[in-house]
């Protein structure tokens, strides 16, 4: 079965807010075997609308609209989709009942125009809304499904779970599952290099590779029976992509780089403490994202002067002097030097230019040195990054979780 | 003129994200005269992109497509739109040339498909993509103007803010220009009862406001002649607004409030420094974020541990024991002690509880103390804040930049 997503309001066009309604019900249909083909957007207008109802029920199975519910003179959703299915506008009782109660428990006064709210296309299925006094409906027609939900995430979202998911699930014949893989190290051309062969291939489960900044992931479909199992089918493509990514796949199951290491230093407890220059907290930030991080993140240390490094991880002020702040002598003092201050099995350093300013001939902004010191030895590596100030520091921070999973993904 | 913003991508419809992109261009086009009527969004397959563009040339007269563009096999963008206008792809030497001394620079191997991003329509005008391999292009075609832009919103924006903002400049015959006012401190229906009979004698500029995440912002938008002279309306009715917030009016102009702190603290010379400990480096972050901070950032300690809070910011251990680590007087000590270390004009701490875990029935989970100290003296605030672990970690950001500003704000 196909869908689309009809979102109705002037607020979207004019890019007040984004439409994250359409993202988590495309999020979720697919686990009913409902594929979302299409989203729109149209404006509070019945014209336009009718056109966009027409469009969508020559290339969907399923609409479903989200928004122009509401008590206020533009909204029409309700009137158009009643002109376009031919069918009359009803008073429901009980949602007009609920509304009045509704009112009466906030303590405001109810206006007319809020029982227009209650009159649904006569024959639907009412959705009702149980945090706020638009209800929703469901509208079977000529083998059409047509479903209205309010606009507000917080009255949408717990309309569509309670009676949306399990109306389609009632229905649905088979289920589509997936899994998202996370890599990092790789670029998307090269990796697709990697398993070309199993993508030219897929039929079930699929797998469609997406960038984002520094990032790459791999989204693993396969679509079942609705009483079938899908973990095995989806772990046998995922297994063979793992062989070819090796340790560049970093996480199965959407979590992020920051997540992973984090709930890696608190499962093999782990201590660490982090010295940051051009990323100015952001890795400290980042980490201590992950609730439960304390158990194993001791400090992190924002060093931007020469005296900051100085007093607080104790690089010395000959390296400093002859090798410069941004140099890999001065990152793995600062890995060493915050690791023996802290006490901690791990110490992490960040040195670099992220621009705008800053930056020379010899040393241009997105040079970055970044390291890590253990009990045995320290490690480093050397960035050469490009963007604005905002990608250089948000690469770095990922290159330096990268650096850590890496290195204590093997032990104990 | 009427545009249709309609985005290719099946991590869109599979909910993977959500289309920022149509959002952040349906906020920018109407400033140069385009009316954004309809969002679509379509998966990468040729068939449905086509009828989608012929949906769209129907009812719009401007088209602007954002994804599909990268080098793996499912980006079909721009063979269905040179198939669709009928032009050929031709290469463009200079993004080739571009693409290949990317590939040089991040010192990563360049493979073949890469160079499929350098074929443009014949005729089109190139837009460069200095953040990445895929260059877009607008088409001008039978009165029509189709523009193909890449996903990644970091690609983009840059692209968009460079040349198509300035290309529709030049076409239009007025102008719609918005200056957006943040205000910090007051909620949003109180600020409303502030401004009610601004707002309900609203023409020309319109006033909207928008809440988000513990601010508020106030759009206030004219349209004028293209060579008119919009600055003048608007400041009438700004100069009016502000008389009503008085200081909780932060900023003209859509600075946040971490680069508001971040040039007063530049502009005066005053020399910071930060500990902060439920936070973990957001607050340095954040402020590092902003270009010439070096100048006055001296540095950031992140004590998430007893020990570390003692050694690095002299907070007693009697202190710490009498009244634990989430107190006024750990803050207070907190914000002198990182003053006085790092020999700064000021010192800011913050400490408290985030979440999930961490609260008692006496402390709970949101509590927070931030404090500030100068050379007279430290003052603190107490917050309590609700949300999760993410909501009250930003919150806690706002109202450290809040404090900051307001304690400098008066100073020469």
């Amino acid at each position: 079965m196909k869908a689309e997503i009809l979102a109705v309001g002037t607020e979207l066009l004019m890019g007040q807010i984004a439409n994250t309604n359409a993202q988590y019900i495309s999020n979720r249909l697919p686990e009913e075997g409902v594929g979302v083909f299409y989203h729109s957007v149209v404006g509070d207008n019945p014209l336009r609308l009718k056109e966009c109802l027409k469009i969508a029920s020559n290339r969907a199975d399923i609409i479903i609209m989200t928004g122009g519910l509401g008590p206020t003179l533009d909204d029409l959703t309700k009137e158009t989709v009643s002109e376009f299915v031919g069918r009359k506008l009803v008073l429901h009782e009980e949602s007009k009942n609920k509304i009045e109660e509704y009112f009466k428990r906030i303590n405001r006064p109810m206006v007319d125009s809020n029982i227009k709210q209650a009159y649904l296309p006569e024959g639907s299925i009412v959705i009702e809304n149980k945090r706020g006094t638009a209800p929703g409906c469901i509208i079977e027609e000529e083998g059409k499904i047509l479903i209205m939900l309010p606009g507000p995430p917080s009255e949408m979202k717990p309309m569509f779970e309670d009676t949306v998911m399990p109306y389609f699930k009632e229905k649905s014949e088979f289920k589509i599952v997936s899994e998202i893989l996370r890599i990092f190290g790789i670029g998307e051309s090269a990796m697709e290099a990697m398993i070309l062969d199993l993508i030219e291939k897929q039929t079930n489960p699929t797998i469609a590779p997406y960038a984002k900044e520094g990032e790459v992931t791999l989204r693993v479909t396969a679509k079942v029976n609705k009483d079938d199992n899908a973990v095995e089918i989806l772990n046998q493509t995922i297994n063979e992509i793992r062989k070819r990514l090796g340790d560049s796949l970093y996480s199965v199951g959407d979590k992020n780089l920051e997540q992973v290491v984090g709930e890696l230093l608190i499962s093999k407890n782990i201590s660490i403490a982090i010295a940051e220059s051009c990323t100015g907290g952001l890795v400290s930030s980042r980490l201590t994202d992950i609730p439960g991080i304390s158990a194993v993140f001791n400090r992190g240390i924002v060093t931007y002067s020469n005296e900051a490094k100085q007093e607080c991880l104790g690089v010395s002020v000959g390296k400093l002097e002859k090798f410069g702040a941004v140099s890999k002598e001065t990152a793995i003092e600062m890995a060493a030097g915050v690791r023996k201050v802290s006490k901690t099995d791990i110490g992490v350093s960040i040195t670099g230019i992220a621009g705008p300013g800053g930056g020379t001939a010899e040393k241009p902004v997105g040079l970055v040195y970044i390291a890590l010191a253990d009990e045995n030895e320290v490690i480093y590596k050397e960035l050469r990054l490009s963007g604005d100030r905002s990608r250089i520091r948000n690469m770095t921070a990922l290159n330096v979780f990268d650096m850590i999973r890496r290195h204590i993904s093997g032990r104990k």
